[in-house]
C-alpha cells in the first residue's frame, strides 16, 4: 500500500473547515485562531527505516529530526515555537547516547528559536523517535493555490542527501558537501518567512521525498499540472537523484508571473526556475516528456 | 535504567521558564499565552510493551490512546482542542484495521470536543502509536502546590484497569466492569475542569503508572509528603492493585482543608478521601507505615 492510499483511507477522520481548519494534504495542520494561524506538525524517524547507526550519531540524528520538523513549518511560511518528543527505545541506552541526541535535537531546534517543552519515553523493541513541533504565521502558504502560468520556484539544488546516501549505503564517506546534505540538512525557515511575509508564492510545499513525487502532490492539490524545463542538480548527484531522490528540504514553490521580479528583487541568493504551472490536472512534463512521479515513499508497506 | 533516571538526565535540555513555561514534572507543557495557559502532552502505546492485540481490538486501542492523551489534559484542568496522530506498522494492515483503529480515536476524541488535524505514518518493525494532544485552561492545576495539611483525594476507586489486565494475560474474559476500565478508560475532563474553574485543588495529576509511584511524584514535586489511611479498592481488583496497579486514569488532587466543604458540596459523585499531605518530603505511609512507591514503569529499561 502506498502512501497515496493510505491518506485517502484516513481522511474521513481528519477534520477541516474552510478557511479555519486545513488538515488533509499540507505539511502541517493550519489552524485560524484570531488574525493568525497556528502550525502543528509530527515527523517520525526510525532506525533501519529511515536511517542507520552505521552513518548516523545521536548527536546528528536528533539534529536531523529537528531539520525535518522545522522544514514543515518553512513550508507553510512560519515561525517554529514549541516542541514535544516521543521516544522509543529498547536498550538501555549506552554511554553518553542520551546527551548526544538530546543536544543534537535542541541544538537543531534552538537555532531557530523553537523550543523542546515535553515529552514522552517508551520502551520499544526497535529505535524510532517522533516530534511535534508547532508554529505561527499570519499568512500560511498552502500546497493549494498554484494557477496555470504561475511559475514554479526551488530554493537549492537538488540531489545531495540522495548522492550522500549513495556512498552510506556502499560503506563509503561522501564528499563533505553531500555528508552534510544528508545528516545537517537546513530548514529554509527564513526564505519561508520572507515568501509568506511579502505574499510571493501562491503554493508552497517542502522537498522531501523527491521532486516529481513532490511537485505532482502539490499539482493534485491545486488541481493544475507543471512543465519542467530545467532541474538544478547539486554537485556530486546525478540527475535521477535529484528528480527522486528525497530528503533535500529545500523549498518548492509557485509564483504569478507579475511577481517574478518582485520576487528576485527580495532574495539575495540563488533561487533555480524550473518551469510553470499548466492546467492539464496532475499531468507532470519533463523537456516535455511526460512522466510519472516516482520518489521516495516513507511510508511504502509490503 | 528506571524513568526517573531517565527524566534527570534529559532535564537540562528541556526550556522552563518561571510562571511562563513548565515543562518537567508535568503531566503536560504548561504555556502561558496571555491570560490564558496552552497544554501540550504527548504519549505512545507499544504493541507487546503497553498492549497485546490477542485482548485489545484496532477499535479499543484508538479509544484508549485518546483516553490517555485526554487524561494529562484532564489533570491540568484543561479543556482539549487538537490532535496529531503519529503511526509506526510493519506490514500491509488487514481488512479494515485502519478504519476501525482511527474510528476508535475519532470516537474517543470527541466525545470531549477535541478534533484530530493530521500526523504521519510511517513503515517499522513492530506497531506502535505516538499521539499529541493540545488543551487550554485559565488555571492549571500542577503537581506542585501540595502543602502540609491539604487532603488528598481520588476521584474514583482503583485497581479495575490492572485486574482487567490479569484475566487477560492469563488468557480469561474478565467481568464487564473490569474490562471496561482496562479497555476503554474514562478521563476525568469534567471533573478537572470543575476543579480548575473553582480553584479547588492545590495540586493535581493523574493515576497512570499506580497510586503510590503517582502520588510519591506529586510529593516529590511539591516537595511534601503523605499519610495513607483509606484507599478505594475496585470491586474485583485487590488491594495491591489497588495501590501499584497502574492505568487507572484517575485524578489524584489535593485540597486545603478549608474548603473540603465546598469541593463535596460542589461535586456532585463520590470522591474517595485517602488521607493528607505532611511535612515530611517524600516519605509516603500507608496505614502508619513507611512505603517505597512501586508501580507501572512503562519505562523501565533493561
Amino acid at each position: 500500500m502506498r502512501e497515496s492510499e493510505f491518506l485517502l483511507r484516513i481522511r474521513p477522520y481528519l477534520y477541516e473547515k474552510e478557511g479555519l481548519v486545513s488538515s488533509a494534504d499540507e505539511d502541517c495542520a493550519v489552524i485560524a485562531e484570531g488574525q493568525a494561524f497556528r502550525l502543528y506538525t509530527v515527523d517520525a524517524l526510525v532506525e533501519d527505516i529511515h536511517f542507520k547507526w552505521s552513518y548516523f550519531t545521536p548527536y546528528a540524528l536528533g539534529f536531523k529530526l529537528a531539520a525535518v520538523n522545522l522544514s514543515d513549518i518553512a513550508a507553510m511560511g512560519g515561525i517554529p515555537e514549541w516542541a514535544l518528543l516521543t521516544l522509543g527505545f529498547p536498550e538501555p541506552p549506552r554511554g553518553d547516547f542520551i546527551e548526544g541526541f538530546y543536544r543534537g535535537l535542541v541544538e537543531g531546534l534552538s537555532r531557530f528559536g523553537a523550543r523542546l517543552v515535553g515529552g514522552d519515553t517508551v520502551r520499544s523493541p526497535v529505535f524510532w523517535a517522533a516530534l511535534f513541533l508547532s508554529g505561527r504565521t499570519e499568512n500560511p502558504i498552502l500546497r493549494k493555490g498554484a494557477s496555470p502560468g504561475d511559475l514554479i520556484y526551488v530554493s537549492r539544488s537538488l540531489g545531495a542527501s540522495a548522492a550522500a546516501l549513495r556512498y552510506f549505503l556502499s560503506g563509503e564517506e561522501p564528499p563533505e558537501f553531500l555528508r552534510k546534505a544528508h545528516l545537517f540538512p537546513e530548514p529554509e525557515i527564513s526564505l519561508g518567512r520572507l515568501l509568506s511575509e511579502k505574499a510571493l508564492a501562491s503554493a508552497m510545499m517542502d522537498v522531501s521525498d523527491g521532486l516529481l513525487l513532490d511537485l505532482s502532490k502539490l499539482c493534485r492539490t491545486s488541481e493544475v499540472g507543471a512543465e519542467i524545463e530545467e532541474v538544478p542538480v547539486a554537485p556530486g548527484a546525478t540527475e535521477e537523484e535529484a528528480l527522486s531522490g528525497g530528503e533535500d528540504y529545500a523549498l518548492i514553490f509557485t509564483v504569478p508571473k507579475e511577481k517574478e521580479r518582485f520576487l528576485l528583487e527580495s532574495v539575495d541568493r540563488p533561487l533555480y526556475r524550473l518551469g510553470k504551472i499548466i492546467s492539464q490536472k496532475e499531468k507532470i512534463y519533463l523537456y516535455g516528456r511526460p512522466v510519472a512521479p516516482e520518489g521516495f515513499d516513507h511510508f511504502e508497506l509490503g
